[in-house]
């Protein structure tokens, strides 16, 4: 086995290894299965139903909410965050009207599970979105993924934000990237929306049709291919779909158009934007401005679109009774920052999971207050609910917890938080406020737990410096482990 | 072609694509030769005869030499560079005494093509050491190399700065890590050190047998193995094989010995440390002292060793005529630290090349002085044989510079430096003083040439706000991929 591998590594051209791994995925279908177990569950969705039935019209003093989610913003992409190159004066002013999380994390280093926890509440293996990201169905990758067991769509028996605050009496809509199914019935206005407007997936796969709930309002002419490449830049020729230039202006005027149609009813406006996704388009108006390049071009094109709904929540009167959230899916990709953080998207170091995490609501989240505390984005649905004094689902495990003390009073809520790979439904490591502990990889140099200072870049290994660190931490992670593996839907026990 | 790519990169086993890489492999060996040339150049070895023939006695004004290399220390692991864990007062006191330098390269992110750069001041398609590091011959990884038609040992016909030294009438010897080639004829006593002692490869490959000069002196019993893995934490059992807590202090001591027996002639005693490469081994003295954890240990140990070579050199009478030279193979690996730099060992970001570098030679090198000027470790050769007024081979190019104005004055000797990936002889990446362009890799966000500042740690890219250097630079660094392509070993036309 070593040898196998050894030989691999050194002479560059992995192919016994490679051969390992192809007879190893064979088994990846039953063993994805066992972990996952049946891809519906039509017990849990009767159960779902009856949930959702039984909470109308529960709740009393209800407020807005505006969701603004970027799509591979990094941790350091911010001028708030400290970049020295990107200017984003509009989210920083928010930030300086609410409160600035330092130690905020998206579930997952990649998009689709990202989502799936952010609407549910919920860990990767719990909505079967904890084997990277979905593809379109029409095509061959989508065939793949589900030729190896693999979901390709949130099952529809998992229970979204949305879903409840429709259920409640909200106005929800949806502006912008889907990435949760592609086929009818797994679209947006299936999980809780009234209306969305946006794309499927990420600006990189193609056709990237634009859809205004269910019909196509731009038809991408390309054809043939899965993910964009150097074609034209990556973008559609001029005439043949989305003009990428112009989607953040799109989604915005669409956002701002929802917001000027509302009126008594409380609303849940939801904008996962697209950008600063791969490729990078600029706005017309922008191209060239920023110090950060394209990509800052197109980060500083999301601070202008934030400020624009921001002030039409002021304009229209609704920014005093609006909770205004603005997050991100995952680290830095190749061309965005990390900060100081070690590590970008798809890895579970730092730079792959904490990002930016802002909230706007006055009366309720002090101004200028900032907090080292730790949450996830798996948190947002339970505290939404707990504003709302609305219980949660007893059929289920909602990972995430009611965090409105942190963002009320910076208290802490969690003593720790799970890191999830991209290719694996169980957490590859913990932290503490103090402290991280990675699994052993395998790898030279990891083949065993790694215990590193969450403050130091996960640079040196400091277990026998902490050895009680370290087994507590071990002992947490392989814990949770086996409690994921167990039962990874996360169904309760009657 | 992306079809299939895509595929693999989603479902997470990348069966598709790892075909085709294998029988990629199958051309391997013949790119390779075309690249490479044959293994051997009689014509080379004889001009290289010619060369040191020539040069006998030629050098008046004589000057002792002490290089000391590191193994995979990072540009962030000592306290003289900013590591706020890690002690090293030694080597920090000797950059006091001399220059640091910000700006020095490896001109490899991995251990072989670098120390093949360090003694023939080329760069490592030259050398034949561009396809990652050399594995023991005896065993099936060496044979594999072979197979591939891969160098496993540095070429007879490449000269090295222990050469020249030799012939021009010093004493000198090795003391540590070769990893240039296991077989007899290819090993330090055959390239220019009177007497070596250490250890063919890195410590985290066996058998690991401890040489004085080719007789074993202690002789690893571990079987059936290339690298060592869990097992009693990579180390041999007691009484099986070298005590790596114990290896840096048997260095020191014969490096110690050697300078105490010198006499009246000069001296070039090169200290290539096994540490702190994987597995970590602090000295028992030493363990569990640094606030860097077991590999802040290993470099502490490193530190007081440094330490120990410098007080000897003094209580000798030395340290006023001898130049000494600390430095690293590569940048940080797993446990390392890299600074406020992007990425590792094994890359061509900063963090996998650009490593620490003190020079200290009183009355010549300014102490207390820092320069950014850039420099690579391809120029300590040329530097050496040009302070010492010795020509220059004429068959062959030698990449590095003279950089003794560097040295002296802070001067900049080099426009452009450039970067070389770990499997391929061509460089991937060139950098100014300003810029640094990458080429593109095919990667998603990647798949163009990628132009960041040096100076924010690769992170955005910026050619849309300066395509004069982005042309300028693309076009050094094909040109040079084309210079090198066209005569990889770096043979002078007649």
């Amino acid at each position: 086995m070593k040898l196998l591998r050894l030989t691999a590594a050194i002479i560059g051209i992995p192919i016994v290894v490679l051969l390992i791994l192809a007879v190893l995925s064979l088994a990846m279908r039953a063993i994805y299965v066992e972990y996952s177990g049946p891809a519906v569950s039509e017990k849990h969705l009767q159960s779902k139903l009856e949930y959702l039935q039984a909470m109308e019209a529960s709740s009393e003093d209800k407020f807005n909410i505006v969701l603004i989610f970027f799509d591979d913003l990094g941790w350091g992409d911010l001028s708030s965050y400290d970049n020295s190159l990107i200017d984003t004066p509009q989210i920083d002013q928010i930030a300086t009207q609410g409160l600035r999380m330092t130690n905020f994390y998206s579930a997952s280093p990649v998009c689709t599970p990202s989502r799936a926890a952010l609407l549910t509440g919920r860990f990767p293996a719990r909505t079967r979105t904890d084997r990277h990201v979905f593809f379109n169905d029409d095509h061959a990758i989508g065939w793949a993924r589900r030729m190896l067991g693999l979901a390709n769509e949130l099952p529809r028996e998992e229970i979204t934000l949305a879903e409840v605050l429709q259920q409640v009496g909200y106005q929800t809509c949806m502006v912008g990237k889907w990435h949760l199914g592609t086929r009818e019935g797994y679209r947006p206005t299936d999980f809780g929306f009234d209306d969305w407007y946006g794309v499927l997936y990420s600006n990189d796969m193609y056709p990237l049709d634009l859809y205004d709930n269910d019909e196509v309002i731009i038809k991408d002419k390309r054809q043939g291919g899965f993910l964009a490449s150097e074609r034209d830049e990556w973008s559609p020729l001029p005439g043949e779909g989305i003009d990428q230039t112009n989607l953040t202006r799109m989604y915005t005027s669409k956002a701002i158009e929802f917001l000027e149609k509302q009126g008594d009813d409380p609303f849940f406006l939801f904008v996962p934007h697209s950008f600063p996704h791969v490729p990078h388009y600029a706005s017309s108006e922008q191209a060239g401005r920023s110090r950060g390049g394209t990509y800052g071009d197109v980060v500083e094109d999301l601070d202008r679109s934030t400020g624009e709904i921001m002030q039409a929540l002021t304009r229209l009167g609704l920014d005093q009774n609006t909770l205004v959230i603005i997050t991100s899916d995952n680290g830095a990709d190749y061309n965005g920052s990390a900060g100081p953080l070690r590590g970008r998207k798809q890895e579970i170091l730092e730079g792959g999971q904490r990002v930016p995490m802002i909230v706007r609501w006055p009366e309720r989240v002090p101004a200028g207050s900032v907090t080292d505390a730790m949450a996830m984005n798996t948190d947002i649905m339970p505290t939404i609910l707990g504003l709302l004094d609305l219980d949660l689902p007893t059929d289920r495990i909602i990972d995430g917890k009611n965090i409105s003390s942190t963002l009320t009073k910076g208290e802490s809520n969690h003593d720790l938080l799970y890191y999830f790979p991209t290719l694996n439904p169980l957490p590859g490591a913990v932290r503490d406020d103090q402290f991280k502990l990675t699994w052993a990889t395998g790898d030279t140099g990891r083949n065993r737990e790694h215990l590193s200072y969450i403050s130091g870049a996960e640079a040196h290994e400091i277990s026998n410096l902490h050895p009680e660190a370290f087994e507590r931490l071990k002992s947490y992670l392989k814990t949770k482990r086996e409690e994921i593996a167990a039962n990874p839907r996360g169904w309760q026990i009657e």
